[in-house]
């Protein structure tokens, strides 16, 4: 298995960061296998999703509707409202894995791969991206 | 690693389309591993749910009731509310990963495997699955 | 592949369950590879959350927001509202995988694996842990 971690700023407020360049330059040249994107926190999350578009937007908005920042959480530290941080990971969890065929990504045309990070008081973040060769 | 495209027709309503059987096909024979299932679309997803009993028809309900097809989406284009189709995939991911042991699905007695596609405008899908020997 | 059942028994009440240590035992002088956490039933899921602290709790509020316990779901049977628990696993899916580096989960410092079981009817529970080395 090859593995490697990249670094990322996520800045101060909820944000959604496209790493499919970066994963794609992992993978080139690495044959066919399968590759994983892990995110190695406890309030941040991978999907795969079009950016550029709108579609990040609209997904902090859902995860505002679905986890609101208010007082509502049972964790309580950070910003307020944080403790709803936590729970995201379960719904859009901090793994996923894709097919790599002769160094390359099979992602669609319109899929992009995006770290989701609702943590305002951590933006220091890392990404370890693993290949499988097979 | 060894990987095939299964080309399905989804047709115009937000559907549930059951894949077990072909992913059982695919693995046949060819001993232990992890089989990857892969939608390379940016408004689909995959899941493993009890199908025949309700469950697909329940799970359109709740993405109707998390994703409204109202007009709060940035991403606009395409029928009414379908920006909410971009955002599914970030809650039911275009990606799951099954153990194989000789060549047997390990899905459990209720569990099928299943693409959620929301999108009624695009009935043309691929879904592609990959196996990793080990 | 390397692959074992974890057999657990998760009582009468919705609940997360951490299976870090079980997952940390199975993986330990197995070198490098990818973990897949499978949970072979259909009203339960995995999930990569911190524990501890009260995520737990709050991850078992946003799913009743989310699916709540009513008699909305077409799937009857059980007890009341179990319908939901065949819809959850859509949204927790019962599978996620993990970089493994030196026998060591690559887990971040505030995330444990754990096993999300809204099921009150079906106390006795399996996780599958499969590990493919690279």
């Amino acid at each position: 298995m090859e593995t490697a971690v990249l670094e990322l700023h996520t800045g101060g407020s909820p944000s959604v960061v496209d790493l499919t360049a970066d994963t794609a330059d992992f993978v080139r040249g690495k044959g066919d296998g399968l590759l994983n994107v892990f995110v190695p926190h406890a309030t941040a999350g991978v999907a795969i999703i079009e950016v550029g578009a709108g579609s990040d937007h609209d997904l902090l908005t859902a995860l505002n509707d679905l986890l609101p920042t208010d007082n509502r959480w049972s964790h309580v530290h950070g910003s307020p409202g944080h403790g709803r941080d936590h729970v995201m990971p379960a719904f859009v969890a901090p793994s996923v894995a894709l097919p790599v065929i002769d160094g390359v990504l099979q992602l669609g045309t319109w899929q992009s791969i995006v770290l989701v990070d609702l943590n305002i008081d951590n933006p220091e973040r890392r990404v370890r991206l693993s290949f499988l060769a097979g």
